[in-house]
């Protein structure tokens, strides 16, 4: 058995997201891990469901769908998504998707280098899915990609807003590509094909289960360079998109609403637990993962600047590359401090011209010789 | 001249927030001070106004409109006020009041033991004057006081909300006592005097200015151990007491609205850059401020607990006195860390059972010999 069959077959054979199977493979190789699930011996929950994959019939399912199969090390494979070998496991699932099917006619690699991941509540309010049209909209006029989960609300709102652009919009679904979830979203999901892709790691023919909902939320978190969690109750599955999201080290940010409205809790307290940053518009995503066209400073004397930072803005300009570019989130951690606090202190040195936006991210205005270098 | 008389003959004569003069108050008592602004050759711009002060004039006008003069050691003047002392100046204005008239039956010490200031827009929308209105009342019946300066819009919302409950709220004004401003807002201003006070460091007689109303401000965030911005467009005189606030280590936070509401831009952008900590009602205010009544978790092993800590989660255990309670803004401080991801780790640390809400504040659960001790 070669490696996208038995790639494919691990995907009819085992549930999505299952971290002992994808370490497996890791280790051993698809084809391998597959055949020791077919083995009598095997002991495995999945035997059964391993022993019962008829590829012909699942390939043919695909054709009639219009559905290709893609796997790591295609070229229309994300890279982004093998963060998900390493990242945190949620809710005891994790792991890179054996493969993928996908329905449509863009292309996936190129489509989520430069994606951004829009999730909420199905029950949102007018408010919420006006907020995450224009939002998906103006990305989409930036040319960046919107991925969802092709939900009710925020989802719906989402992509419809990225189908008013040029922009393919990705929809990941929990389920088999041919028969997207939900039923009445079919006419919106089949205008996403047409202009982006439906995605999902699941064969045809079969249905979402919570499970899935939640595995697939990991692929919408891993795809994206950052989600936006646009409007959220306490208890909702957008939370756990977070959750992947930050377990894949990926931006969070969070779309404020009414203090009284019930979908603005969850975003609400993401922000003031410094878990999501808060974000009102496009400028606010682009800032984090994109350009935004920033003029260059003047460069004053990088010696005197440097003497006048404090701990934590000398943390921050110790944290950039000494050449290339770098993003907000990534400063973050590599600095070790709160997104929001680092944000404000990227924009401190760089009124003092230390550091400058550039074509995809901050950089330093000129490449120095660090102290102590 | 006994110190009384000088404090309230340099109230009339120098503008309120004068660093200067406030300084060499400091060092040479009021009465040396008052006295060299007097003389001839005094070549200070107070001169001409210092000559003119009549103290009996000015006595007669207080006790005409029923005010009484407080100065530094009196036990109704707040001790808070002193941190003006030595905060940051903002917009080149600092210093502790030289006094201070009140008009109202409450103790400003009393008052200003627990309050909290809420401050914003004149031109505040339906939402904003409601949010204030509910959180002053919550807070009141909380048995905290509420300070805002009397204007249109949500300061006016926050007295009603505080009047609708027991508990004094505290009105500082820009001018005279005499005649509180606004205008329209005399029967509101009434109440305030009548279950609160009015407060103001300017003379009977004297009408608010564009620097009296800076300087007020600093008397807001000083009197207050939080303020809370409700509402505010990007130029907004409430982000100049928001600057008050931080300048002398009060804790700031912010009210978020919906992302097209352009009152509500100075919150977000307050909360995305981590200068303030969103709230959305009562118990974020209490969170950082006072009780919340949580309950005590259970006590495993103490030294188990510390050993999982990563490095920040030390840093605030760290924070912690050996005994007695802290509230989450001093933590931040101590630790170093931006409050909103200091509000996180406590959640999480209180979670292991390590520290625990008290009568008004955090505290460690039990006393203990910290590592390196």
């Amino acid at each position: 058995m070669d490696e996208r069959d038995a790639r494919m077959a691990l995907c009819c054979a085992v549930e999505p997201g299952n971290r002992a199977v994808t370490a497996a493979v890791a280790e051993y190789g698809p084809a391998a891990v597959f055949a020791s699930l077919c083995k009598p011996s095997s002991r495995s929950r999945w035997e059964r469901r391993a022993k019962a994959v008829d590829l012909t019939v699942v390939r043919r399912a695909a054709d009639r769908n219009r559905l290709r199969f893609v796997i790591p090390g295609d070229d229309e494979w994300p890279e982004a998504l093998d963060d998900l070998a390493t990242g945190e496991p949620v809710q005891e699932m994790g792991g890179v998707p054996f493969g993928l099917w996908l329905k449509g006619d863009a292309d996936l690699a190129q489509a989520a280098a430069r994606a951004i991941a829009i999730v909420g509540s199905r029950a949102a309010t007018p408010y919420g899915r006006s907020v995450a049209s224009d939002l998906a909209a103006g990305l989409g006029s930036h040319g960046i990609a919107v991925v969802s989960g092709g939900a009710y609300g925020i989802d719906a709102a989402a992509h419809e807003g990225a189908l008013a652009t040029s922009v393919p919009t990705i929809a990941v679904m929990a389920g088999g590509l041919d028969s997207p979830y939900p039923p009445g979203n079919a006419a919106l999901l089949q205008r996403v094909a047409g202009q982006g892709l439906l995605v999902s790691e699941l064969p045809p023919g079969e249905h979402p289960t919570r499970s899935r909902f939640l595995a697939r939320n990991r692929l919408i978190a891993a795809l994206s360079r950052a989600t936006v969690i646009v409007e959220a109750a306490w208890r909702s599955g957008a939370r756990n998109t977070v959750s992947w999201a930050s377990a894949c080290g990926r931006v969070v940010l969070a779309v404020p609403g009414p203090v009284h409205s019930a979908t603005s809790t969850t975003p609400h307290r993401l922000i003031r637990d410094a878990e999501a940053v808060l974000c009102t518009g496009v400028p606010d995503v682009l800032e984090l993962v994109g350009p935004l066209g920033r003029q260059p400073p003047g460069r004053p004397d990088q010696h005197r600047l440097l003497d006048e930072l404090n701990a934590d803005e000398l943390a921050v300009y110790e944290a950039f590359p000494a050449r290339g570019e770098i993003d907000a989130g990534e400063v973050s951690l590599r600095a070790g401090l709160a997104l929001g606090n680092c944000l404000a202190i990227l924009d401190r040195i760089s009124e003092r011209g230390l550091i400058e936006y550039g074509a995809a991210g901050w950089k330093l205005t000129r490449p120095v010789t660090r102290t102590g270098d």
